[in-house]
């Protein structure tokens, strides 16, 4: 039987759950798994029902908004793949555990393309038959750079961009081009270290644990929601490069992580925080 | 306003968030925080829903109930404190630790006594003028021992039975007295290391990671329910002493952080497992 | 028999765990443990050896020396309790895990005393005999507040100011006075949320973990060298006041762990970073 | 220059790292890094000495064995390249990752090849230009089996054999082979779990955090010496089918970090426990 994800977001009243449950269960639905949370302090609503049974989506739709508040944000998601564009420069461990988890099927997406502002990547990749596009940044304005890629991703209508160590930082100009499709990986614990070479500013402060931050990317750099995050113990003997080189492997499963809470629609955004179910 | 925590647990049927919310709905009482689990293997749901107004209790149970299949397990909290009492025996980490917690009011709960088979931890329990009950084991059988404890307990009434590394094996006649009301902390990432001197165990396996688990006492030694664990990174260094007192920073974190779930109402037991919200 | 701590830290040259090694030989010492570390980028050596066997400090002192470059700073610890004193304000949990720590002995040291800004502390920290010094902020300059402390302070001879959630912010004046004595219990993950209410900022900020994180204080506030940190995860449904609470427990074991590598003299300091042993 | 790792175990008497530095620096040979650790219980003493300088292998190593105790074990390694062999079933994701960092050149190692008991993974291995061999164990007893592959990996000379979630339990035949060279992924915690299914029988224990571990092979099935194990948390949401493919981040990440090690020559084994520096 097909499988839907309702989300909602509201504001805050009583009877929410009934009037929700009422109508899922006129259609005859059946609540795979359900879960709520109210944010007090700003009185807002959320809501994640997985349901199962045969319905008219614009119908279903149609009856919930009809029965919410005004301000009700309601989207209903089918269980196809998603399908995703990979961004990286020159490190290959984030990709390639991305390619990883395709090649085995544990990757719930298809993968249209990987975007690089360098050639290197582009062996590995097309042993996977993805399609490659080296696109230069050099000998060219940044503004011109960015407009080739969006011109490439727009063909291609991907769901999300997933910068997997992709080293520039994108304009606001391209930012809002894909709202809330854009998912980085930040190679620290966020709001620690912003900006370039983390890990170098990791060892020069002594800190003795490093992580690594999954968050969507709005215009301020490094400043979007965040989705996920986690943290490893480290010592004095470890050089930035050596922080650098563990800090791979974090990094690597922290934005796998976030791209499966993406991938099956149980994100929502609310004032630059994450509401995760 | 008053609130009160509904728990249900039951055969999963359609239209069981539709009955329920709308019989809380019709009582004029809000939702504060809801959570529902099915287990899909043994088709059984899950709920706790924290409701705030004036409610009668023996209505609101009686429709609700009414409302369910025969099966369902219903129960209606209130958030007025609960009692404990705290067994101990030589190690004074746990013991304090509640002590601490209690004397800031972050405990949220009366300890009416602390029962201890040895007299060495009764100075540091008196200085919070708390009674502590020296009950000797030595020169009387084990089952006598039992008795008296069981007598104490009784007289007061406790809602949970905490054995904060009490380190003597109950007998399943002592467990029968306080069905699902004892929780225990064991000193090792059950189900490894049952038994005694987990650490001197763990040693001998040359471990990399020791951990604590806390969980509810039935008739099998250290095989009940868990509620809570948690792990530390340690190396060869470590002697198996070393182990003990690094693993006693998790012990009492993996204790308190058990009770609190079981003073809020938020632990289901299910098949020797917990669901917790 | 009597063990001892000899601390090395000096420009790194070829020959030297041959030179100290043949010292202590000579001297018939045994090497007990033994650790070494060099900064390549600085090219400085450390090494801490706890050495037992009977010896003349002022002599083995005088022949290492000698033995070294110029620069090298040598210290030869015993292995007697330290002492020190406590600073806290209103929150029982840091301070609260030392007394219990004290009170069985896994504390290796003395509490001189504790001094705190308010008075509520004090009916905590006299059930376990020790001196409590409520040493009022309102009414006074926060010069003439912090002289009384000084005075305070020198006249017990600490050999560590641990301040256990002391929410008072030190001038340079105080530190000056206690150079490399001084150690903080900071309720994030530095640098992450420097200053006050971090776990309001953190909320904000929408983290997915918390932290907290000991160091020794200097003249920049929060940014002195940092000897121990550890995370938790947490999700959406915490409120700023729930960080708080769930960060106590990592606040206590953190300071506590940094105040134990502090009390065995594991500790270098270096370029306001930490080497530990 | 050359760098060279020097490895000493023997049994614990004075003098030690004076009799082993006066022949390093005899040699004019520079330590880098150096290690010591001694087994208090069992009286023995480990040092890992990373040296630069131009050496004699033969002569440095007899000088080192002249002065020190009979039993000494002594070991001098070379920084270059090892050698290894990769066992995997059906699962990807430990041999993809060992495949990725081998592509960006992480993994300080060559790949000989790839054996497996199935042909799917085949396709992968190839696009890497690696061998991989299918060695099918249906109509064939376990014993000729095992007999081809040890001959295949007697051909190639590999300096460890990497099991990679490899489902055969190998014979204590097979083991004798390739001593202290078999280095395996176990799924679970260890000891919890030993066998078939750890994540089914996690599920039905209930537990709230699952783990892997690596280990060296032994005749013992699950009971080598540990290198490195890590752990999660999970809860009562998680199926078993959940938490084996959550558990697959940890395992791939815990196998790599394992490898890490004994490719660089840092771990001693001693009484079926592991010393690593």
């Amino acid at each position: 039987m097909r499988r839907h994800t309702l989300l909602i977001k509201c504001q805050d009243t009583k009877g929410l759950v009934f009037k929700i449950s009422s109508i899922l269960l006129l259609h005859q639905l059946n609540i795979e798994q359900n879960n709520e949370f109210v944010d007090k302090i700003h009185n807002t609503f959320f809501m994640r029902t997985e349901i199962s049974g045969e319905l008219d989506s614009n119908v279903l739709l149609a009856e919930v908004r009809a029965t919410l508040p005004n301000d009700a944000e309601v989207k209903l998601c089918t269980q196809e793949k998603k399908s995703i564009i990979i961004f990286a420069t020159k490190e290959n461990h984030c990709l390639g555990d991305l390619l990883i988890r395709h090649n085995s099927g544990d990757l719930h997406a298809n993968i249209l393309a990987v975007i690089s502002n360098h050639a290197s990547l582009g062996n590995l990749v097309e042993k996977f038959e993805i399609p490659y596009h080296h696109i230069e940044s050099e000998g060219i304005s940044r503004h011109d750079h960015e407009l080739k890629i969006i011109d490439l991703c727009r063909a291609l209508h991907p769901d999300f961009l997933i910068l997997a160590k992709y080293m520039r930082i994108l304009s606001p100009h391209f930012v809002q081009n894909f709202p809330n499709q854009i998912i980085n990986i930040h190679h620290s614990f966020l709001p620690a270290f912003i900006g370039a070479n983390p890990y170098k500013q990791a060892y020069e402060r002594g800190v003795k644990i490093i992580g690594a931050t999954a968050h969507f990317v709005n215009n301020q750099l490094d400043e979007g929601p965040i989705i996920s995050q986690d943290t490893i113990q480290i010592d004095h003997s470890y050089t930035w490069q050596d922080m650098q080189k563990a800090g791979r492997d974090v990094e690597k499963v922290v934005l796998a992580r976030a791209l499966k809470l993406a991938l099956e629609d149980r994100i929502f955004l609310h004032n630059n925080r994450t509401i995760i179910f």
